[in-house]
């Protein structure tokens, strides 16, 4: 039987084996390593790659951590009182050529002591420039994974990441979305192992994935309108991660580690007021294409 | 008998004739002003002043807007159906030089149509190093202001700022405070025209109280690691904003002008991962004065 112990380890492997594919492709920089303990039970490995040839700033963590559950959660689910477990991987990365796409990446499991258990994860991709292209060949590839498991799972879980990953008070997606889903446990199609088969493919599919972007865009030449662009692009990322994500609010509501929940917002990031796209310029492009429900895996 | 027409009025020659004095006390950039309206009723009038000699970039922003008061007001409250007035005056400037302190000016009026009004405001300033001879100046300033009113309006005001401005994930406050009130309205102790006329005296100090630091500060030399310390309290005001704010989220969630609304963000703000404050240095010493309770008024 598939235990949290088991889950555990296979997510601390992948970690390790994200954070040495991140450090080929990016040949400059090398993770540095915090390990943290939870007060309440538990703790983590922070890692963070700073100032790299394609990587400017990336933090890679793995936590599992345990304790009483938190009030909101067995409210939520109108449960008694039971001590909880959870652990996973979370990822984002901010390269330094704006052609690089920002990628977010989280796999994790969650499991209370009454039985209860879910897993929840995903992979979206924030491109500075929307590149159609980029944007089909991600979602193919995530495509590939979902098929695989299940054929109804990439339709219903990249329509979650169109609305998981809105800014609703831009009225924008974030980026071109991904895959998310949440929640996730044994019913009348899959046992455990099979979603569990299926959140390990998911996380396995993250290096081939971005370091294909890495390695295709770093060369491509850029200047001070797409490093300005850039900089406002990543302003929205970090007004979605403060305002709206659910894990970031989470940890700052319960007092997690400050460091390791806002490793995700960028090195630096632009605001501008009533800021002016130019018509038929890549930005008007760009900005055009952040909308729900767009099918990138039929685009050519 | 005072009107919400004579407050609006006062209001909007209070943005006025801010508008010039700090024109004049940049004397590189000039306001433009967008005229906005309100699809449930009201309007206003956004004024940002950019890449000037002192200011990289400032927002003065009127409004009046009314309609049906929102159902979460109503419910706080314990009310039915009103409708509703709120008009008022607010300021985030971001300075170009590091030794130039952010400020934070807001006037506000509330009305209802069942009687129910009140008064809220407040200035606060968040320099990106801490002078002691400036948080003094600062403080006295306001205190003199508010003991014109009541002997108790300073302490009672200063503590609520430490108390609202306070970044509870970071353990530390957003600058050095200053004074925040809200709900005020007539009592044993003040007729409805008293309190009108303090709040006009807080409008009317802001001029006086961040021109001086304009003037004194702005030549003062800074370098690279100023620049890069500045980039990182910006992003503490980010955090904030974001995140705590409670005008901020009223704004988001009731579909506010987001451009308006996030005017308050700075062009340009930065997040490192971990950043270890050097003992002894300027950057340390004002961290540890990021703290409530400070008497900035007897300090020497």
């Amino acid at each position: 039987m598939l235990t949290k112990e088991e889950i555990t380890d296979w997510f601390k492997g992948l970690q390790d084996r994200i954070c040495d594919s991140l450090e080929k492709a990016d040949g400059g920089a090398h993770f540095e390593e915090d390990q943290w303990n939870r007060p309440g039970g538990g703790g983590g490995r922070s890692r963070v790659i700073r100032n790299g040839n394609v990587l400017e700033k990336g933090g890679v963590n793995f936590s599992a951590v345990w304790g009483k559950t938190p009030e909101a959660i067995l409210k939520a689910l109108k449960l008694k009182e039971a001590d909880f477990y959870a652990t996973g991987v979370s990822i984002v990365l901010h390269p330094i050529n704006p052609m690089v796409p920002i990628i977010h990446m989280n796999v994790r499991y969650f499991e209370m002591t009454n039985g209860v258990y879910w897993f929840g994860g995903g992979i979206d991709l924030t491109p500075h420039y929307v590149d159609k292209a980029d944007a089909t060949h991600f979602h193919q590839r995530l495509k590939q994974v979902c098929d695989k498991h299940d054929l109804g799972y990439y339709a219903k879980f990249k329509s979650w990441a169109d609305d998981y990953f809105f800014i609703k008070h831009r009225d924008e997606t974030r980026g071109i979305g991904g895959i998310f889903f949440d929640h996730l446990k044994e019913g009348q199609q899959h046992s455990k192992d099979e979603i569990w088969s299926f959140v390990k493919d998911v996380g396995d599919t993250f290096v081939p994935i971005y370091t294909h972007f890495m390695t295709k865009n770093h060369d491509l030449a850029y200047g001070e309108q797409e490093l300005q662009w850039q900089q406002l692009r990543r302003g929205r990322y970090v007004e979605f991660n403060l305002v709206l994500d659910k894990g970031t609010k989470f940890g700052l509501d319960t007092n997690g580690r400050i460091e390791s929940i806002l490793m995700s917002l960028p090195p630096l990031a632009g605001w501008e007021y009533n800021y002016q796209l130019v018509a038929g310029s890549k930005e008007a492009e760009t900005q055009d294409l952040l909308i729900k429900g767009l099918d990138w895996t039929s685009h050519d």
